[in-house]
């Protein structure tokens, strides 16, 4: 023990014996008394209070996909240091899901040594997902084709620091404290066996502070992620778990594919509203098709202006990113990005999108509407992609068990 | 116009003539149908609203000091561009407090291209601080002896990136999304004539996920706001603003300083719980004294353990921090940061304290304080001072003035 360590240990017995007796006496001034008794609950605290609401960690699948979208999400991707074998992933997936099990549920893992951080879960998650590397380790016959680096697309400007990784983890809760404190957790854990190699922290609304019902705005204001496949839906069932369409790589298991965009908020505002609600199909008010007037209303894509052009354009987001062909679907889970850059002369800012993304088969259903959009996409003007990633998401695991080990035991 | 802009202003006349005659019609497949139905809003929403919410922006004092502090902040460090003069400054604060009162109530400001962003307010407060060259060239008599970096300090490893700046805009809301879009319409505003030094963003717990009453947790699990002047109370008053106290340097006005200082948190975790609770004199669990057993309760400095110690020892923060020298009182309203370090193998990442202060009097008020803690203080072996800043704080304006606008008539 360092020489503070025994300073402070020591000290800490005295404490301990003096806090015993305590209570009774207190020397209390005025100004004190008056300074505690400034303080004042918020009355309404529990009309809001979500704290404590958590998320089922152990099931057949891993939380954090039909998982109605938190607050705040961190991606993490981790690589495995040189030399790692099928024993030091099966370790470190057995502490982290041990880490997970606890956190999610409220409590501090072993060796948590800030536990009052684990108090609040608000329904925390942690979903794993396995690069290329981890997967061929610890199932090599069971790697999909998909997993892999996406083809390269003509709009795509990546860097290697948003790029790649073999572990990811997805952390996401209401609070964002819960996350750093989680994301910390894993770190400590997850530390001897590998390195960090990007970390992004995207943002959607508050608890509470919309009530718009569930899709998010991002940062170009519009609203985003209204044509979804519902978890509890048939479409969900096929989309992300290959249930009657492309088949899973494993039961229970998908696929995420990660991509960072960064949006160009300065060119973006040039031009003006219509034009910009044009340029996706949509309207920015609401979120309703240009053809319609409200969000969920069903958009017609065949409806002709009196011009006889189309109501929704040849180049518009939504017609670019929907098909008649049912494989080609997925399921949307995105966040914005806003990382401070100073010094930058009054600069928007390193602003964006991390485009999450589950499906069961990526190059089946993703790969096919990247291309589409990369062929024409009018929102290409304003958005670049500058991060790629792919993984394969497990199914979870049971109490006990960790995330994975129906592929070790397979 | 650009081309692009001429082709899309084209298609939305074209787009407009073709809505006006929608809603009839409309080619509904059987999946789409079940994709609209697959939408859920959130029975509970209610419950929680709390976007809606607005902290009055125009008063006698500014807003975001004696506000119940947000869940998000974000300080800005402005440097105005060379040759910048008395005029330049009264048109950046005219226009800056337009948009400020607008957003802050909930409406788009002039020019704002994505209004629908503004629409949730969540508590938004802007507070605008004036570092010494913005002071001196709106009100050069009046400027305060305290208004210049603060003294060195031993423990100080002050890095300029986040020290100094002219201009200071503290924008804090309950919603992450609406600061993010709220910056960048001051941004769009201020950047003809100023530079962004630095940004420093900050969270609390959200809203509703902790009803601890309203002091934090920092990042080191620590109760962090416990013994704080309540706004409301006469002692708020003589600490912030001067009445009856060290008189501020103009009447509702007060100071800031913001002081970032770096947590190791690697560190801190290597000692065990009864000793870094020692630390500081209060315990982790509940952030109650060491001779107590609730938060509020007055610590006895004077209580001593069986072998003849004091329970709060000597060096502990809490009795380093205070006084029993009235004036030497500040208003603490501190935020936590977690900013990622990408590549850096299994680092905590860049974590501390946003210690944002508040008092009437800088050099009255907290620079003897931070001079007992520079000279003892245990927390000091994990907590490290790597930014440094002081901005005059002015009163606030009324309808159709700027903040600051009492100065320049003065
Ligand atoms: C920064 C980049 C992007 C932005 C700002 C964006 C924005 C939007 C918006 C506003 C909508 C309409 C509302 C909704 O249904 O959510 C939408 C729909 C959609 N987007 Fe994107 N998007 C982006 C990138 C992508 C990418 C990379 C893909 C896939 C490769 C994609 C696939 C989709 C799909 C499938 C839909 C639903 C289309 C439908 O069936 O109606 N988006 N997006
Ligand atoms: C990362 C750095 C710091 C940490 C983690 C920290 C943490 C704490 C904690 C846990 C408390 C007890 C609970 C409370 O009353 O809030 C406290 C109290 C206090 N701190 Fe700090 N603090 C830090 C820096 C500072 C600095 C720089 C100052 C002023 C120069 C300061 C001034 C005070 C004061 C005045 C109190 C109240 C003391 C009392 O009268 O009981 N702290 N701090």
């Amino acid at each position: 023990m360092s020489e503070l360590g025994d300073r402070v240990s020591r000290r800490r017995l005295l404490a301990a014996g003096g806090a015993a007796g305590v209570g009774a006496v207190s020397a209390v001034g005025l100004e004190s008394a008056r300074r505690a008794g400034a303080f004042r609950p918020d009355p309404d605290a529990d009309r809001w209070a979500h704290g404590r609401d958590t998320v089922a960690f152990h099931g057949p699948r891993q939380a954090g996909v039909g998982t109605t979208p938190q607050a705040f999400a961190s991606f993490v991707g981790l690589d495995l240091h040189a030399g790692a074998t099928r024993d030091t992933v099966r370790r470190l997936l057995t502490v982290l899901s041990d880490d997970a099990a606890a956190l999610t549920q409220g409590r501090a893992p072993l060796g948590d040594q800030e536990p009052w951080l684990a108090q609040n879960p608000s329904r925390l998650t942690v979903t794993f997902g396995f690069g290329p590397r981890v997967l061929a380790l610890v199932a090599g016959d069971l790697r999909p084709d998909w997993l892999r680096p996406l083809p390269r697309f003509s709009v795509d400007r990546l860097e290697d620091r948003w790029s790649g990784g073999d572990l990811l983890l997805q952390i996401c809760a209401e609070d964002r404290l819960t996350v750093s404190h989680a994301q910390r957790m894993l770190f400590k854990d997850a530390r001897s066996t590998t390195a960090v190699r990007w970390i992004q922290e995207g943002f959607r609304h508050t608890v509470g502070s919309t009530a718009s019902g569930g899709s998010m705005r991002n940062l170009f204001g519009q609203v985003d992620g209204t044509v979804n496949p519902a978890p509890g839906t048939e479409e969900f069932e096929r989309v992300v778990y290959g249930r009657g369409g492309c088949p899973a790589w494993v039961e229970d298991g998908t696929a995420l594919v990660l991509r960072r965009i960064a949006m160009d908020l300065d060119t973006w505002d040039e031009v003006d509203t219509p034009a910009r609600e044009d340029s996706v199909g949509r309207r920015l008010t609401d979120g309703a098709p240009l053809t319609g007037s409200s969000e969920h209303e069903e958009p017609d894509f065949a409806a002709k202006g009196p011009l006889g052009f189309p109501v929704i354009a040849g180049y518009a987001h939504i017609r670019r990113s929907r098909t008649g062909n049912p494989p080609e679907q997925i399921h949307r889970r995105a966040y914005n990005y806003d990382v401070p850059g100073a010094g930058v002369p009054g600069a928007a800012g390193d602003v964006g999108l991390l485009f999450a993304s589950y499906q069961a088969d990526v190059d089946r259903q993703f790969v096919p509407i990247q291309q589409r959009l990369d062929e024409l996409d009018m929102l290409n003007t304003w958005t670049t992609p500058v991060g790629s990633a792919v993984f394969a998401v497990p199914p979870g695991c049971t109490e006990g068990g960790f995330v994975g080990d129906v592929l070790f035991d397979a």
